[in-house]
């Protein structure tokens, strides 16, 4: 395994469902919210309908229909419609943009840091995610992520899975797309990465979208899978 | 003196002479490298020209007469004219690829990791140099230098002291200037993000041109001043 994957300088992570579990972070940070706050809302639904209108919303931005703007806006943006759909009022504009940034203090999985840990040893590590610089920061300090560079859709005007995207990534790191690997759980990151040359490593993350959740696996064969990054770390022969 | 910094969330470094000793570090690799490759020259002399290159090669960028290309790419420029004015001779490709590459290798100060250590408990700390996110990575990887996040001009198409450098990188940070404190050796660089509403902190570095060099020191009124990132904790009351 080792041999065939030896050209590997850098892994690249998926963030939102590969590193971190946003629907258990929103489901508890929502109740506690809601509690403080009077709201009595079906959180778990709130926090899918949250995710669901994230691809829709970075679509809009693709075809020219919205200006650029990163996650934090989009994430608002959708926000406000929850809030309508969900009938919540009253909240002031800090209470607002304080539930927004709950993207900003998602839990990692229980194997992340210390997968991570392993890995960046041996390999640089990086996210590579549609959210923002910012938001991206402050979780890898809210959470105790060691990335040794943020990389962000941001950086490209592009959000995945345009290839723009990966290709920066690469070119700012130094690196010939052959030489870093996309790490994800959803297969779709992984085939765009892999259409510019990125080799590909597969985490399903069946939790993703809670315990009631299903996430198809549709790992490519020349896709590593692994059960979690200590388990990803092993495949890579990391000590 | 914290309460005229408290608005302060981020600090953003500047790189080469602030944290990392780069003329110590290139002459000490470029004299390992000379007995192992037969060059008896001055590494002392060979490193002051290679750094005093580096302003008229972005200047050339600057005006255009040179198509952007980063730091690695400028610096490799000046090491070919080096090469040809120290007579060195006979070097392969990856010779001298790898001599480029020694930026990528420079030793932090003997107060840096551990100053940073201190300072990121409070606040997020940041390159802002004008050095590639490869370099900046890769550096802090050789150096354990602990960033939240690697910031850099080329991330903005621009060198420092250009005002877009400076603003770009409040605005990845999600932040306003006046969150951000710049901490630079270099008074021209603290006047610069001044400029745009940076808070500045001045760390001179006596010895960044070696033990013979000389630095001017123009502290601001408004600039802190500190003599190492030890001292800069201390005055910003971190622990």
């Amino acid at each position: 395994m080792q041999s065939e994957h030896s050209k590997v300088k850098a892994l690249t992570f998926d963030v939102f469902g590969t590193v971190v579990d946003w629907y258990g972070s929103i489901v508890a940070e929502g109740e506690v919210f809601g509690n403080t706050h009077g709201i009595d809302i079906d959180w778990a639904q709130f926090a899918l309908k949250w995710r669901s209108g994230y691809g829709p919303a970075m679509d809009r931005v693709r075809r020219g229909e919205l200006p650029w703007q990163n996650i934090d806006a989009l994430h608002r943006l959708i926000l406000n419609s929850l809030l309508d759909e969900f009938e919540i009022v009253g909240l002031s504009e800090t209470d607002k943009d304080h539930l927004n940034r709950v993207w900003h203090r998602l839990k990692p999985w229980p194997d992340a840091v210390s997968g991570l840990n392993r890995l960046r040893k041996q390999y640089i590590v990086a996210t590579l995610s549609n959210g923002n610089v910012a938001l991206l920061t402050n979780m890898a300090k809210f959470g105790g992520l060691p990335w040794d560079c943020i990389l962000s859709a941001e950086l490209t005007g592009h959000y995945k899975p345009d290839p723009e995207v990966y290709q920066t990534a690469a070119s700012l790191l130094g690196l010939t797309p052959g030489e870093v690997m996309m790490v994800a759980a959803h297969p779709g990151d992984l085939r765009a990465s892999q259409a510019v040359g990125f080799q590909t490593a597969l985490v399903p993350r069946p939790l993703e979208y809670g315990p009631g959740g299903v996430q198809g696996v549709n790992a490519h064969p020349s896709d590593l899978v692994a059960n979690d990054f200590n388990e990803l770390a092993d495949l890579l022969s990391v000590e």
